[in-house]
């Protein structure tokens, strides 16, 4: 019963934002009595808490196997872009806001797997891009990483990027192929356009395998 | 007197942040009473307010210039970093966060300017460059505009980049050429690359005189 009314609260909150929804309106869907979610949570305070938890987990163990499965630091990001495209379709606006203002242990969770794990993995691309001849060797791998890690949080900012104009994957894609583009070398720029103009022309989803490699990349 | 004790007021500001500047530390340094800096300003945020006020329109004026002095937007960006570097060496990291914790008015006036002048102004380069070719047609200006924008206020924010690591042109230095570099056309990387060569060559301040250009500019 736990997983069900998590994985409601999660779909619900993804689409709605976490204040418009209501103990009520989690157990209605459920056929369930509010009685019964509160024999699990303490509040939906707690339930968000661990939905994120839940979901942060998930994103960990996602972006350590598309680390494994992407031939390259490039291709690695642009596989990031579309994990985040199947996910963030239906998030709402307001999701991330509502967690900000209004739920702080939440929003200190979300933090700190931005801080730690996601400003991690970034930092780590940026070191093996550079490494590998793919991004410049004079870039600032702890600075860009910052930007990029606050880059991701902006993208839900609905001040400034109003979702009557774009999607969040609008904004994520924007954002993601300036931040790759800003870093490449020559060589990496000839394996980019070459990436993203095979994407192109795939109708469907992205097979890495499809894609030829340059001949220095080792990995 | 007036503009003594807002010169005065906006050199420790800048120096020391807004919080730990007292009226008693203005008035000193002037050789002047409180009582004297009273018959002007209201309080601390008044004389910040008018700081701020001052100090913005300045910047207008110099924008504006500038992009009339730039032979072309990519020149324009770097010209407003050589004008970064002029004036924020001797910012202390607390001033945009004390602004933003305790001086509500001051703050809104700041992102004002941001929202307004200051997005207008990126949003005009990126335009400019797109229509001359210099920087790629698929990008969506208003997106990348807006993250620039919000950049700015990232790179004082002394949480992400500690002043005992980085300087805050060290930020800015990084983030302004990996924000040009993620625009660029093939013309406008040959452009660049030029540009930076001849920078670094240039011991001294940046002539943009001494930059040859390509043939199509014609602006």
């Amino acid at each position: 019963m736990k997983e069900r009314i998590l994985s409601e609260a999660e779909r619900q909150f993804w689409k709605y934002g976490v204040r418009s929804v209501t103990m009520e309106d989690i157990a209605r869907q459920l056929g369930i009595s509010k009685k019964t979610i509160y024999q699990h949570f303490t509040d939906k305070e707690d339930i968000l808490y661990q939905v994120l938890q839940e979901r942060i987990n998930e994103d960990h163990l996602e972006m350590d196997c598309m680390a494994n499965e992407a031939h390259n630091p490039i291709e690695e990001l642009l596989l990031v872009l579309d994990m985040m495209r199947k996910k963030q379709q239906q998030v709402s606006p307001n999701l991330l806001i509502d967690i900000k203002r209004h739920y702080p242990q939440a929003f200190a969770l979300f933090r700190q797997h931005m801080d730690q794990h996601i400003m991690k993995s970034i930092l780590e691309n940026i070191q093996r891009g550079i490494s590998q001849g793919w991004y410049r060797k004079d870039i600032n791998a702890t600075i860009l990483a910052r930007m990029r890690v606050e880059q991701i949080e902006l993208a839900f900012n609905n001040d400034f990027f109003p979702a009557t104009q774009y999607t969040m994957f609008d904004i994520q894609h924007e954002l993601i192929h300036h931040f790759v583009r800003g870093m490449l070398t020559e060589e990496g720029f000839r394996f980019y356009n070459q990436l993203v103009n095979t994407r192109n022309h795939e109708s469907k989803e992205y097979q890495p395998d499809s894609v030829g490699l340059p001949t220095h990349a080792t990995e």
